[in-house]
C-alpha cells in the first residue's frame, strides 16, 4: 500500500449527506448529432455559457491558469475551442479568492470561452512531492505520502508546496474553490487510487468517493445559479463489478457530465478494457470525459467507445522538447531538434492555416530549439494545439462520415 | 591595458584599400521631413527594400534571429518597424550559409520589414567570454581575452562559444557573411575598444577602424546589387581631436548611413558628451544610429542631438525579470513581482491598444511571473515593444509640434 507515512483511513464515521434528486442545467446542454451505427463513437454539441462547442473535442491544459506558452489568442488562432485549468494549483497560487475578486478565470486568465477545472484531487493523491514539477500527470508514477499527509473520510490534508501551509481539500471546499474560479464545467472531489492497491481498498475507496460525490452534489446545489455544471467521476479500478456499481451510482445521480476516473489499470490494453466496461454502462445522454489522456492513438481508441472529450498536457509539454506532432508521421510526432531538420526548408505542416504550421522552415525551428531560443517551444506548442484542433474537426467529419478507419491510417500509417 | 592573452597589434602590415567614391543605394533614401529649429532633433522617413519606416525608431534586438519570447506577429501587433539580428550570433549558429540557403534573415526569421545587422564585432570585442548570456551589451562590462585571441590588423581571431572552432572575423568576411544573412542595413566591421584604453591606443584602433571601413566598402561594392545599404563607424572615443578625425573619415565615404560607435566613456554626462561631439560633426544628410543605447531616458536626451534610430536588448529582456516599462513612471518602469500587484485587477496600460497591455490585469501578470510561466514574460515584453513604439510615434509627433520638453515630462515626471 505504497508510504507509510500516509495513514490510512479505516473505521472512520462515513459522512452521509442527502444529494438533490435533480438539479437544473439551464446554461448547458448535451445533444448528440451523430451516433456511429458500427462503434460507440458520435459527435455532439455541448453548450456552455461561454460557448457552444463540438464534441468529441480536446480541452488543452492552462494548469497554473496559463496554456505552457501561449495566449488565448494564440490558442484562437489555433482553432482551440476549450480549455482547462487545475483547481490544485490554482487555488496554492494565486487562490481562489483572489482570482474571485478579479472576476474569476475568465477574466483572470483572458479566456473568454468554455473553461473546466477538477477538483484538485488528482494533484494531492498522484503527485506527493514537496516540490511539483510544472505539470504533472502519468499515472503510474504515484509517489504518495511526500505532500499528501493523511486522506480521511473528511477529505485530503496536505502540505503546500507553495508556503508549506497545511490544506484541508474536502469535498465541499473543491466546489467552493471551483465556484470561485468559475470554470463552465467543474468536477466532483474524489480519491484517485494507485494502480497497485488491491481490490478491498478500491471498493472502499470507490464507497467513499461516491459519498464524496453526494457531499459535491450537496455543495454545489447550495449556491447553484445555473453558471456552471458538475461531472461526475466513476471509480472502481480494474474490477468489473466495482465499475459496474460506480456507473449506477453517477448515473443515478443529477450529474451533467461524467468523467473516467480512478485507476484504469497498468498497460494500453488495460485501459482500454477499463474504458470499455465503464462505457458500456454509463448513460448515454451525458457528455463523458476521459481525464488526462490523449495522444493521438488515444483519440482514435477511446472515441470509438463513445468518448466526447479528451485532456492532456503533452501538445504543450512536449513542445518545450522539440518534439511536433503532424498528421501521417507513423510515432505521431518529430523531434525538430533531429540534424536531419538542420538544413530543411520546409514548414511543419503546410496543410494548418497559421505561421507556426505553414511559414516557418524546419531548420529555422531547429535552430531556435537548439540555441534554447522561447520562440521556438512557443511555435511548436501552438503547431502541436493546431494539429490536434486539425484531428478533432476531422475526426468529427469521419464519425459524420462513417470514415474513421480511414482517417486513422492517415494520421498513424503503419 | 587588460588582459595580457590579447596580443596587441603593433608593428603590423598595414593593409590599404582603395574604397569607392561613390555608391549608388537605389532601394533607400532618407529624407529629412522636418527640423527643430531650437535642437538637432529631427524627424525623417528612411527607405529600404523591405518598407519605409519613420524616425526617429527603435530597433530591436533580435540577437539569435528571434526576438526574446515574440514571434514577427507579436512585433508588428506591437507596432513594430524595423529589428536587428547580431552576426556573431547568427555566424556562429545555425551560420550564414544555412540561412542563405534557406533564402536570408527575412525568410528564416519571418520578418519582412526593415532589418539591420551589425558587423558581428561588438560581441567579439566586449563579450570575450567561453560561455555567452544571452544578450549582452553592458559597455562597461568589458572582459577581453577570454574568446578573443587576437586582434590583427588582419581582423579579429576568436574562438566559437558554440562549438570551440576558431574564426577570424576580418571586415571582408562581416561583409561576406552579412550579405548572406541579407539584412536591409548592415554596418562596416570596427575594433570596439574599451573605455579605460589610452589615447594613443584609441588613435592606433582608429585609424585601422578607418582601414577595416575602406575594406568593407571595396567588399560591398564587390556584390553590391542595390538590396543592402552600408553604415560607416565613428570611432575616437572620448577625445574630441579623434572624434573628429574620425567624423571626417565616415563623412567623406559613401557610407548611406552612419552610426556612433567607440567608446561613449565612462559616465552618462561623458556619454552625452561624446554623442554631442559626434553630432555636431556629422553630416546632416544621412541616418544616424546610435549603436546598443536606448532607456526611455536616452531616448528624449539624443534625439535632441539628432539621433535617427536606436537599439537596445533592454525591453525585452528586463521583460523576463518582470519589469514593465509604463509612460508616466518617475523610474520608467515597475516590477510586476512587487506584492503591491498581487491583487491589482488594472491592465499595465489602457492606452496600449493590444491585449497584453489593455486587458490582463497586473494581478495576472504578477501571478504568472511569480509562478515561472512563460506567458508572463512573453506578455510583458510585448507591452514593452508596444510601449517603446508608442514613444517613438510621440516623439516623432512632439519633435513636429515643438513640444518635445512637454512630452518629455509627460513620460518621465520627476
Amino acid at each position: 500500500m505504497g508510504s507509510s507515512s500516509v495513514r490510512r483511513k479505516k473505521k472512520q464515521q462515513e459522512i452521509h449527506v442527502t444529494p438533490p434528486q435533480s438539479l437544473s442545467y439551464d446554461g448547458f446542454s448535451f445533444d448528440i448529432t451523430h451516433a456511429d451505427p458500427h462503434s460507440r463513437a458520435r459527435t455532439g454539441t455541448l453548450k456552455t455559457p461561454h460557448g457552444t462547442i463540438e464534441t468529441p473535442n480536446y480541452i488543452f491544459c492552462g494548469t497554473k491558469a496559463s496554456i505552457k506558452n501561449l495566449s488565448p489568442h494564440a490558442m484562437r488562432q489555433a482553432q482551440t475551442d476549450i480549455i482547462l485549468a487545475n483547481t490544485y494549483h490554482v487555488m496554492i497560487q494565486p487562490g481562489a479568492d483572489l482570482v474571485e475578486k478579479i472576476g474569476g478565470l475568465h477574466k483572470f486568465m483572458q479566456w473568454d470561452g468554455p473553461m473546466m477545472t477538477d477538483s484538485g484531487g488528482f494533484q494531492i493523491f498522484s503527485m506527493g512531492h514537496g516540490s511539483v514539477a510544472d505539470e504533472i500527470k502519468g499515472r503510474n508514477k504515484i509517489d504518495r505520502g511526500k505532500s499528501l499527509l493523511k486522506v480521511t473520510e473528511e477529505g485530503a490534508r496536505f502540505k503546500s508546496y507553495w508556503n508549506g501551509t497545511y490544506l484541508n481539500l474536502t469535498p465541499e471546499l473543491s466546489i467552493e474553490i471551483q465556484r470561485k474560479l468559475g470554470a463552465d464545467l467543474i468536477y466532483q472531489l474524489d480519491e484517485c487510487t494507485a494502480y497497485h492497491v488491491d481490490k478491498d481498498y478500491t471498493a472502499r475507496s470507490m464507497e467513499m468517493s461516491h459519498r464524496w460525490g453526494d457531499r459535491s452534489l450537496a455543495e454545489f446545489e447550495r449556491h447553484h445559479d445555473g453558471s456552471q455544471a458538475l461531472y461526475g467521476i466513476v471509480q472502481g479500478g480494474v474490477y468489473e463489478d466495482l465499475r459496474d456499481i460506480s456507473c449506477a451510482y453517477v448515473n443515478d445521480r443529477p450529474f451533467f457530465g461524467l468523467a473516467v476516473g480512478g485507476s484504469l489499470g497498468g498497460s494500453e490494453e488495460e485501459m482500454f478494457d477499463v474504458v470499455n466496461m465503464c462505457m458500456q454502462r454509463l448513460r448515454e445522454d451525458r457528455p463523458v470525459h476521459l481525464l488526462g489522456i490523449g495522444r493521438i492513438k488515444d483519440v482514435f481508441d477511446f472515441v470509438r467507445l463513445g468518448i466526447d472529450t479528451f485532456d492532456c498536457v503533452s501538445p504543450t509539454r512536449i513542445a518545450r522538447h522539440g518534439w511536433a506532432l503532424v498528421k501521417g508521421l507513423p510515432g505521431e510526432r518529430l523531434n525538430i531538434r533531429n540534424a536531419c531538420f538542420r538544413d530543411d526548408p520546409e514548414p511543419l505542416d503546410p496543410r494548418i492555416d497559421i505561421p507556426a504550421s505553414r511559414d516557418y522552415s524546419k531548420a529555422y525551428l531547429h535552430h531556435l530549439i537548439k540555441s534554447g531560443e522561447m520562440l521556438g517551444m512557443q511555435l511548436i506548442a501552438q503547431h502541436n494545439v493546431a494539429t490536434i484542433n486539425m484531428l478533432m474537426r476531422e475526426v468529427r467529419a469521419a464519425i459524420k462520415d462513417g470514415t474513421l478507419d480511414q482517417l486513422q491510417k492517415e494520421w498513424l500509417p503503419e
